[in-house]
This record gives structure tokens, C-alpha cells and sequence, in this order.
């Protein structure tokens, strides 16, 4: 690979984009210059990239000219009004937020499922929801053992979705509580330490709220399967920064072999199998932080239907969940 | 009611025990005597009852002499030894262990379920599992809108369902955690703090493990619904003392109305809804610990299924998954 590109980071500062800087440098990508953005709160910081120090610069019109690649995690209103300016300077954008998911000719991508999507006509590419992408990680290789009918998911979500600020505050509220101290809850709707809570975006009149909704859609955007029947519960845990989801599926005409089904997860590239039964060993957020693989295990028949099998999985919400994700589309990008 | 009884609780210094002794005088149950017994450690220590020091003594056979009801909170092995002795002295025997609960003559009971099958013959009567009961608090008031075809749970059980020493280790583990200092486990298989494991019971060939054929056995047993289809997955999370469950229920024949069900809780004592959509507040484990409802909201139709709704509960596992739903009993041995 000869090409380098221009590469910049929009929310440099933030949960993803620290992670962003640091897998373009560990896997090596040929960055030519890096240009790190964020809010005028933080322009005048540096990163070390590659042995230098890095200046944060204020996200700005200015900023995008002469870019190839630009990362956007900055939040949806964010991606919204910059993304057509990198647009403009004919950067190829890869966006983590929500703002583009769903516009269909904008390909929403998990390389290994559907990395095929990303072309020399590609500009803007959109980074799945994290909960979704972990989830397909497992969901879409069952796929070749028969047709999946239904999907039912609850999920235990850390803190790490919700930014570097959520788990600073539940670290922070943490240390209160086993001080027994009062606990006012600043960036999270509730107390989150030793407790638990519904996901926390609006609820709408289905009784669903936002982030199950961008799980069900997305997942069915990437999967290609507009209707596939999906049940998702998302629910805050307090763990750091991997997301867990106990899931449930559902085939349309026999349930597939287990041994087949792990066999099916042992060739996909990103997933390891962790279900050693007689240790009681299966996917843990602790083992899945900082690690590249969805962690998937816990596998077996459901024993409320015929046609139903139920797994665990625990995959790094910063990582596969976003920044890896994103850096190997840009890697697909780079190899065209 | 102008019985009273002699009391003594086998477990007394467990965190279930105390909740008992706790419990009996809040409730004003009518003691006479109470006799608290544990293991050898423990003999020779006091707790307050009604202002008095009780001495803790060791549990022995000649300690049952005399007893009128006895409660065994001190695991399987400790009531398969002492429950026959209790029996012996003709005392009433709650018995909050697994030991005897799938006996076929022995009543398992949650009273506002099947309190009925306490009567004046009952010797014997099984506390259910606690992630069981508050599961049964909720889905019991549905049967009346429907059959129930279908139950699939997944938990987020906290650390005094292991008892004390899981509780002080989840504590001690946390702040370890946040001191950067190294963290080994001593009574959970897998580290605790900031983390969640598959529930700490053995694995069957089936890929089930204890807890979750518990919940499925029990569940069937107070329902008396031998084939009721379940589906369990039960999950430990890095909470103190309340279970939290996500459960999605299928009926036979059609989806209840959303307000019939929120109107089934509402009437069942014991059980409290909390579901805010707008101030996205619905059941946590923090506001159920220390209270006696069982926490139910988060009541929506199942998208993936057009006779099917999702919920989520949480109640305090010590309280009416163990010690308050064993008072509940004695109680109910009470007025007879």
C-alpha cells in the first residue's frame, strides 16, 4: 500500500476519538498528516501520535481543506453541520454519530458483514450504533445455517457509550457510595453506582426508546432483512466501557446443530468463542475491554422453542463497538 | 391474634438472617421466644430484638426443642440435616434453601400467589428461589388477562443473592478496583467489580446452570403449570441487594391491553409500577433495595411478536426474595 492520506478526527478528545488516534497508530495506518478537532473547550491541547505531540484545533469550516479521510465522533448536531464541508473537500467521512445511518444511499458498515458496501464511490460511510455492531458480529454468520425469523435481545450497556464523562462520573459516584456519601447525579438521569437503569434516551409511543430503536434498524439495514422481527431491551450496567447482550434467535425451519454454530463464530474474523462450561467461563465485560474480538459463548437450546437457540456476548463498546470499527472501514477505504 | 409462637432461625447471621430478625419486629410478628443459631464462628455473638441482646447459639439438635417455627437460611446441607430434628419437634419449618422445594409434598409458596396451600397440615413449607419469586409476583396477575405461553427472562442479580461475604467482597473488590490495585476473587469465581459473569452455578449437559432450572422449576411448580416453555438467563452484576429481570411474556390467544396489565399490578399487593416514560423512570435496583414491592414497568408490546409484551422488574432480593416472602409465610401459619 503506497497511498498515505490526510487524515483528521473529529472529537478527538473525546472516549472514541482518543481511541481512533491510538489504533491509526498500533495497525499502522498510513497516515500522512493527522489534524485533531474538537470543541474550543479543548483546542489548544496536544495528543502524542507516533512519538509527536499533536495540537487540538477548534472544529471549524477552515479546518476540512486538503483532508482524504475524516473520522467524525462528535455527536449527531456535530456530524450534521461538518460532515457536508468535508463532503465539499472531497474527503471520504466516516461518521460514528446517528446522523446518517439510516439515509439509504448512505451504506451503513460492519466490515465483516457487509464491508462489500464500501466502494471508490463511497464519500460518506456510517459507523453502526455500537449495542448493533456487537450484535452482528454473532447475528450475521448464523445466517448461512438457516433463515433467522426473530431476534430477542436485553443488553447490559457500560458506561463507555455515553462518553469519557459517564464513566468518569461513575467511578467518581462509585468512590461517594463506598464512602457513604450523597450522590447527585450529573451527566446520567440516575444514580449509577451499584445500580442499574433503562437505557437513557426518550421513550417513544411504541414504548421503545432511541438507542433500541437504532438497534433494530440498523441491524436490519446491514443484514438487508428490512423486517426481520426484532425484540431489544437496552439497560445501563455499571461496568466501565464493554457492552454485554444476552440474545435469543429464533430460525424459520430448524434449529441449526450447535457445534455448527460455533464453528459458524470460530471462522468469523473479529469473534472468539469464550464457553468453556465446566469452568464457568463465558463472555465477561472485564475480558472483552481493550480487546479487538466480540467475546460469544454461553451458547445453547432454548428450551422454550424448537427453533431457538440463546448466547451471551460482551464486546469493547470503544473499540469493535466504534473506533475499530470505523479505522477498518477506513482501512477498506485505503485498500480500493 | 392472640398466639404466639417460639421462634428460632437457623442462618440468623446471614444476610438473609438478619433481614428475618429484622422483619419480625418491624411486621410485630408475635414472637415468644426467638432463638437465633449459626454456625460455630458465630456462636456467642448478640443481635437486638425488641431492645434485647439475643445470643447467637450454635445450631445443634437440642436447640429445636420447643420451637413452633423455625426458619433455615443457611443452605441445602444445613436444612437437610436439621429440618428433619424441626420436623421431629413438631415445629412449622420455613425453609428459604433449595433442598426440599421440588418435593412433590412439600407447598412452595409465594402467599400472594398460592398462599393457599398453607394450611394446618403444612410441617414443611419451601421459600422459592428469590429471582423466582419476583418474577412470580409479576407474571401471576397476567394469567388472568390470558394463558401465558411463554416466558423469556434475562436476569441482573446482585451480589447478596451470594450472601454477605459476596456483598463485602463486591465492596472491598470496587475499591481495589479504583485504587489500581490488583483484585483476586475469593468467594465469585471471576472478578466483580465493574463487571458481570454468567450466574456462579454449575452448568448441566443441557447448558443450563442451577439458578436458571431453578427459576424454570419453581416458576412452573407455584403457577402449577408443569410445561409452562421458559426460557432463563440469569446474569450477576456488580449491584449490592436488588434483582433486576427483563422479561418478555407470549400469550396463547391475543396481546392483553397494555392498560389491563398495568391494572392486574396495580391491584396485586406486593408489587409496584414504575413506568415513566417521560422522566424515563422505570424499576431500578437502588429504589427497590430495602423495600418490600417488587418493582414493574418498562411495559411495552413486543415488536417482534404480535401476542407478546416486554417488562422489566426489580425488587430487593433479601426482602421479598427471601426474608420478607418467608415472614409472608409465617404469617400466614399465623392466622391459621
Amino acid at each position: 500500500m503506497d497511498k498515505t492520506f490526510n487524515v483528521a478526527i473529529v472529537g478527538a478528545t473525546g472516549a472514541v476519538g482518543q481511541e481512533l488516534i491510538r489504533l491509526l497508530e498500533s495497525r499502522n495506518f498510513p497516515v500522512s498528516t493527522l489534524t485533531l478537532l474538537a470543541s474550543p473547550r479543548s483546542a489548544g491541547e496536544t495528543i502524542p501520535f507516533r512519538g509527536q505531540p499533536v495540537p487540538v484545533r477548534c472544529t471549524e469550516v477552515s479546518a476540512f481543506s486538503g483532508q482524504n479521510i475524516v473520522f467524525f465522533s462528535a455527536g449527531a448536531p456535530r456530524s450534521k453541520e461538518f460532515i457536508p464541508v468535508a463532503l465539499q473537500e472531497n474527503a471520504v467521512v466516516i461518521d460514528n454519530s446517528s446522523a446518517f445511518r439510516m439515509q439509504s444511499d448512505v451504506p451503513l458498515v460492519v466490515p465483516e458483514v457487509n464491508g462489500h458496501l464500501v466502494t471508490t464511490s463511497s464519500h460518506l460511510i456510517a459507523n453502526p450504533n455500537c449495542t448493533a455492531a456487537l450484535l452482528l458480529m454473532t447475528l450475521a454468520p448464523l445466517r448461512n445455517l438457516g433463515q433467522v425469523s426473530r431476534v430477542i435481545v436485553s443488553t447490559y450497556q457500560s458506561a463507555s457509550g455515553a462518553g469519557a464523562q459517564a464513566m468518569a462520573e461513575l467511578r467518581e459516584q462509585t468512590q461517594l457510595f463506598l464512602d457513604d456519601q450523597p450522590i447527585v447525579p450529573r451527566i446520567m438521569p440516575h444514580p449509577y453506582a451499584f445500580n442499574l437503569f433503562s437505557h437513557n434516551t426518550a421513550i417513544d409511543d411504541s414504548g421503545a426508546n432511541e438507542e433500541e430503536l437504532k438497534v433494530i434498524e440498523e441491524t436490519r439495514k446491514i443484514l438487508d432483512d428490512p423486517n426481520l422481527p426484532m425484540n431489544v431491551t437496552c439497560v445501563r450496567v455499571p461496568v466501565l466501557r464493554a457492552h454485554s447482550e444476552s440474545v435469543t434467535v429464533e430460525f424459520a425451519d430448524a434449529r441449526p446443530d450447535l457445534d455448527a454454530i460455533l464453528g459458524a463464530w470460530d471462522k468469523m474474523p473479529g469473534v472468539r468463542v469464550v464457553d468453556d462450561r465446566s469452568n464457568n467461563h463465558f463472555p465477561m465485560p472485564l475480558e472483552a475491554s481493550g480487546g479487538d474480538d466480540v467475546l460469544v459463548g454461553r451458547l445453547r437450546n432454548d428450551p422454550s422453542h424448537p427453533k431457538a437457540i440463546s448466547y451471551f456476548l460482551a464486546g469493547d463498546q470503544l473499540l469493535k463497538g466504534a473506533a475499530l470499527n470505523a479505522v477498518q472501514i477506513a482501512e477498506t477505504v485505503a485498500k480500493l
